[in-house]
């Protein structure tokens, strides 16, 4: 079997690539298993496709067409569009009080990539990132692919506990490169750091020279309860990153996203590092972004309109949790987000459960894999955006029933 | 100055970044000053925007949300959307004899990208890079920002001499990662490797075990001379990848491009290395691109266009060369691409003759950033795909006069 040109897929030829700190997400299998259309599956992290603003990106990808024409599709700076940036500013002025620059903004390629950028900006081999606890997998898997340590520090339905930071500052000789926060509605738990801690959290930080990446991505999808201020915000002396994103509030697979930085030296690193990474996010869907949110755009009720159906299926799925959940289960109840977080039974394994669940056709994450160091095997995310209310309360009461069997 | 949110720009806050290895390109700065109007400028890599095929994007992109809709704004895949990565394994079929499967073609966000993940996947610090010299800057940053030691082995108008690398190979006692190749009307110098030195440098690689990344942004866009093979192609036991991309042919503010790999364990690190860097390249531009170049699709007669152009704009550029520019110039005379390398005599120094030659209305990339280790001062790169033959004839006379007066 030598056809010209074939490129075996056996690896004759042995490569020596590095093995270690680069290991596939445990939920991109779950995920794959859980496509199947007899599974409702609550395991993905997706916004709700039928909510997609289609019909206005579309108009907005016509004009950017028409009216930049060539422009919309030729190279651009790695910073980002200009007019894009701009907008952004004036949106975290508006939403979060955030004053900032257009200099302070890169444009990135999803949230992802920002993780990635200040990793690779900040992070020598086995430097310390502190974080909660759970957290947010994707940022373990960037931090951990610069070989990053990361600490996760106790946590509860409130968020990071700031005498758990103050006691790892004050009694770890180490100086840690970054503290690492989803102050909203967090994936995994769906659980928002409390207004004080945070004040707390940003007063620890500065006292102690330690930056913070804020990632917010769905800050905007608020159903209940009122925001706590930005840490951003609370940073007087800037040493918080910000980092924003179109994914949730718009559409994911636009990849747009962004990211502050108050320091200007740090800042031109991480264009630097993007220039390296891809040179820049693409021109185009930087554009159909901007003509899709500048006035009069339709975000402002776009978003009204996710959070009205999010609210719904939030509820919905509490409701079908309090009516078919054994006893001994307990679920946080996010005022937003698209996740929550479930534990269950001390005896249960969640892993050991989900070929039962998707023998039953639902699906989830089980949530060992979002603990930093130690896994607590009895935990479990649950997403609620994206299922009809009908099939939530269908495949809660099929969980229901295999935690059931499962406890005898 | 201390508004509630405010960001300092000054950096009241000490952030620790790591300083080494993250160098902004000498290109973008230069750039930036050839933005004005009266500077024609043969500085940058663009592709002609009056080309971009840009009513076939908006009827691609029209299509796509009408016929896929929220599917096209969704998460995907992190190796890239299925049918692109099909239609990419019938391209190389048909265009390059390349036979591969579509389970080892990575959609990746622009050529960069690639270049990014396979160091990263590859490269520990120190780690050895052997490449042709002048190189490719792009490749140079993306290798140096994961602190591979680059090594330039002695080319020629045909490219990098073989001889060199096999005395390399021989000489010296370190095994190096990876050997950078774009054989195809390379970036800087508009050469290609010869067909000869590509099977005796295939036939060195394999047998001393040196993967090989094949970079062939350039290589559809032929005005003259035979195609040589490509070296996936000769590479029979599978150690060489190979980077392919739309940028070029298509539109650069896409941003997609692609990487196939023989080897399926490799294939997967870079499909994690992709996971963590950005999660995937966008679904809608993935779904634009394909839309465009699938059958009856446009690329070819496209592609027809370009070269047509092009060739002109190649012909146009070396007969002014040879009008106005002092003897003891000399430079290539590429088969195709987007660029030709000129050498000036050895008294003149590019880099400082660059004001001179931006206020005669007429801007290049001095050669010096290109040389891998020690730069030669004497060289420089000119784009002749972007401006009309018109402008490059008077850019071109002005370059000559700055040449003139400079050597008195």
């Amino acid at each position: 079997m030598s056809a010209p040109g074939l490129i075996p897929s056996t690896g004759v030829f042995r490569f020596a690539a590095r093995t270690r700190h680069l290991q596939p997400s445990a939920i991109r299998e779950i995920l794959k298993v859980a496509e199947s259309p007899e599974v409702i599956s609550f395991a993905g992290g997706l916004p709700a496709p039928d909510l997609f603003p289609v019909t206005e990106i579309a108009e907005a990808a016509a004009a950017v067409l028409r009216e930049a024409g060539p422009a919309a599709l030729q190279y651009g700076v790695s910073e980002g569009h200009p007019v894009l940036r701009e907008w952004i500013v004036g949106h975290l002025a508006r939403t979060l009080g955030l004053a900032c620059r257009t200099d302070q903004v890169l444009v990135v390629q999803g949230s992802q990539q920002g993780l990635d950028l200040v990793a690779k900006v900040l992070i020598d081999p086995g430097d310390l990132i502190l974080t909660e606890n759970p957290a947010y997998l994707g940022a373990l898997q960037a931090f951990r692919a610069y070989e990053a340590q990361v600490v996760g520090l106790e946590s509860d339905a409130e968020g990071l506990l700031p005498e758990a930071l103050e006691h790892w500052l004050r009694t770890q000789s180490v100086r840690p490169k970054l503290l690492y926060l989803t102050p909203n509605f967090q994936n995994p738990t769906g659980t928002c750091l409390a207004a004080e801690r945070r004040r707390a959290v940003v007063a620890l930080a500065a006292q102690h020279g330690l930056p913070v990446l804020e990632d917010d991505p769905y800050g905007a999808l608020r159903y209940s309860g009122a925001p706590a201020p930005a840490l951003a915000t609370l940073a007087e002396a800037g040493g918080c990153l910000y980092l924003g994103t179109f994914s949730k509030v718009l559409a994911p697979g636009l990849r747009v996203a962004w990211l502050v930085t108050p320091d200007r030296a740090l800042h031109e690193k991480l264009v630097t590092a993007k220039q390296a990474a891809d040179l820049h996010t693409s021109t185009f869907t930087q554009r159909v972004v901007t003509a899709a949110v500048r006035p009069p755009g339709f975000l402002d009720a776009h978003v009204g309109r996710l959070i009205a159906t999010y609210r719904q299926r939030r509820d919905a799925m509490i409701a079908a949790l309090e009516r078919h959940f054994p006893s001994g289960c307990t679920w946080t109840r996010p005022d937003g987000g698209l996740f929550l977080w479930v534990t269950v039974p001390p005896s249960l394994d969640t892993q050991s459960l989900l070929p039962a669940a998707l023998a039953a056709g639902v699906a989830y994450v089980p949530g060992a894999p979002f603990w930093v160091d130690r896994p607590v095997h009895n935990t479990l995310r649950l997403n609620f955006s994206h299922a009809t209310p009908e099939r939530i309360e269908t495949g809660i009461r099929r969980l229901g029933a295999v935690l059931h069997a499962a406890l005898g």
